[in-house]
């Protein structure tokens, strides 16, 4: 996916540095705090980073004295970046924190720490993946600001994750998604956060045949937000308190050790079990919360189906779905089943029409073959333990990826004169 | 609804009883067995009994020395006796406590308890809702095998509530159906199950304007058996345990004190949440299991939508929802709201084709009208809260009831000369 590099007009004695951060997906859900301010969570939760080739956010911070004022627009829109709380969290905690702008090539000092407070900056955000789809945005979005704004101010760690902690204010998952591989939010136990941080269990090299594929399933329809949703749940749910409780931690310690042992049967269990027990959980929220739809439901029977059928040839499970705040499947799969998988939901789902069909799946990274004939070969045994689609089911499009590495800097330039 | 009066050859020298018996819909949900042969549950329960003038199973039993075996159809189908171990435990058990037959005129024993084993039964068994509709039929069904074969052998209890026991041994469910109005299934501590009995709570007299709206959402799709489904649920769902364990009770004193003092607020609330609690045990099982459809969901949606409108208004809720296992619907509903409701659901749900719509309402007790323009008489308020069904929602039928008497004994005659 070539990517349009957007120019910026930077004024001179300025300072511009661009980022980009990666989605995760987890496979231990997080699901309600117990301190909203800080964003504390009511469990651990663990998930894997989405390589950024397949998507990713990205933010440009330009920092100059001839702004008036901080500015911000995501997607091309104006945000109101005083009206956000959460926004101006992150921005606070890292603007008092702020170090000397040293230029990389001379070493001589371009702003000084106390000449910050002079600089309003322009805060440019986008997301390379539409909004629509219901994929969430705002972990990368905000593991991308924090990023961004980080290097912008040198910001120096006083003990490991402690940037994690400024992400985590952004939104709560946020702070997963600034390390690449397979990340755990340790829950912690103080009042006041500094041990609920976001730490790296292995990289993005650990597990390479892991592959991950989306089955968008979002309608556009209007869902409760995961914020006031599990706002309800926290205050409703007696079986969230228990799974906060008393299940979530040695699953933590179930998939940590599967992961590191590369256990993909271990792996696949607690990620089916959680993602279902989330949704459990929204179901005995009150009002309940329902996030799957007809076609999350067939997509959930499929995989059973599949793995069963795996099982009884002696064979590790074929794939693990996970659901998010809405009806996308996540299927998490080893890179031997991911052309399999796409052949069975492209005869199930990709559209009849030639231009829809040919926009369907989204491959930057190359990991699958997408013509026609590769598509056509869908193993006779899979395609009738999976049926056809009942009126109702559609898959809008798929995503192929794979675990892949956490933020990175590609841009931090200045116009100061040389 | 004229009950057509079936009759059966009686040989000479017989006697036939004749028995009916109710649905129950639990506002507490029965979900797990501790004991799955002696069928004891994980957690007590507590429903409604629903009036047989909508809905009743109806066994007759024949009991003649000219019978070589005993023999049974359900439904107008032979059902094999032998091969069902629940069908034979409560057979048994009643057998071996089986009383003189007396001639209830005239005093004389017709047939001696030593003299039971020379006669074989003839069991005819029917319910008069279709089996297809999704409605648990095995509740009524075994209530009513019991009652017969008790009114036949003149069972006496030995201790209240004992009939129960042995009811509970053909399909846990059927112990509340031995009474009318609201009935407990108070779990036991024995490994006996002897203190595992269903108790009234209170008669179909004591809250007399409750009413039973039963929307049929079933497609005739294959789903779980609940007996399979919750064995499932025994052994994978981390959240049943926490449930039967921590929460029932609770809530079981919770819905007692709210029948007892007739608190519709209460009883909604309680009704609701079990409801959602026993599908959010379905979605933690593993593999999960899904009842509720589209339909189920919309009509969740539109209760709450109705009783936070109603709450605004500093009224009660207008009425509660509950689901067994299946996507019907049944809801209930205070006499004043019934109409309103019935109309508002015609008003989404009712087939426009003449012909159908006449069969859609199911009245026997004529609760409602039913007339097109009495129908149409649709709050505004309410319809555009309802808004449009989505494709592919249904209502195949409704019935209308309310909470009424246990089983009856219709029949007891015999054949022996005067």
């Amino acid at each position: 996916m070539a990517e349009a590099k957007v120019e910026f007009e930077v004024p001179a004695d300025s300072v511009v540095v661009t980022c980009t951060a990666p989605v995760n997906i987890a496979v231990i859900k997080y699901w309600g705090k117990r301190d909203e301010k800080r964003i504390l969570p009511v469990n651990s939760s663990l998930s894997g980073t989405i390589d950024q080739g397949s998507m990713r956010s990205m933010t440009t911070i330009i920092a100059s004295k001839s702004f008036e004022k901080d500015e911000m627009s995501l997607n091309g829109k104006p945000e109101n970046i005083g009206g956000s709380k959460r926004l101006n969290a992150v921005l606070n905690e890292l603007r008092k924190r702020a170090e000397d702008f040293v230029d990389s090539e001379t070493g001589s000092v371009l702003i000084k720490k106390e000449d910050w407070p002079q600089y309003k900056l322009k805060i440019i955000s986008e997301n390379n993946f539409p909004t629509a789809a219901g994929l969430a945005s705002s972990a990368s979005g905000f593991a991308c600001f924090t990023s961004c704004l980080a290097a912008l101010y040198g910001f120096k760690e006083q003990f490991p994750g402690e940037l994690t902690t400024i992400a985590r204010q952004g939104s709560g998952s946020a702070c997963r998604s600034l390390y690449g591989g397979w990340v755990k939010w340790v829950k912690g136990e103080r009042d006041d956060g500094l041990d609920s941080i976001a730490v790296q269990v292995a990289d993005e090299n650990h597990w390479p045949e892991m592959r991950v594929l989306i089955l968008v399933a979002h309608s556009g329809a209007k869902e409760v937000p995961s914020t006031s949703g599990m706002e309800t749940s926290v205050q409703t749910s007696l079986l969230l308190k228990h799974r906060a409780e008393a299940i979530v931690e040695g699953r933590m310690q179930g998939m940590e050790d599967a992961i590191i042992r590369k256990d993909f049967a271990k792996f696949a269990e607690i990620t089916m079990k959680d993602s279902n027990q989330f949704h459990a959980v929204c179901l005995d929220t009150y009002p309940p919360i329902f996030y799957l739809n007809q076609t999350s439901k067939k997509i959930i029977h499929i995989i059973h189906q599949l793995n069963d059928l795996a099982a009884k040839a002696g064979k590790p499970p074929v794939a693990a779905y996970t659901y998010d705040a809405g009806p996308n499947a996540v299927i998490y799969t080893l890179q031997e089943n991911l052309q399999p998988l796409l052949n069975l939901f492209s005869k199930l789902y990709r559209p009849a029409d030639a231009s829809e069909a040919a926009t369907w799946i989204t491959d930057p990274m190359n990991l699958v073959k997408t013509d026609g004939e590769s598509l056509a070969q869908v193993d006779p045994e899979w395609a009738t333990l999976a049926g056809e689609p009942a009126s109702g089911e559609r898959v809008y499009n798929v995503i192929v990826s794979k675990v892949g590495p956490g933020p990175k800097i590609v841009r931090k330039e200045h116009s100061f004169q040389k």
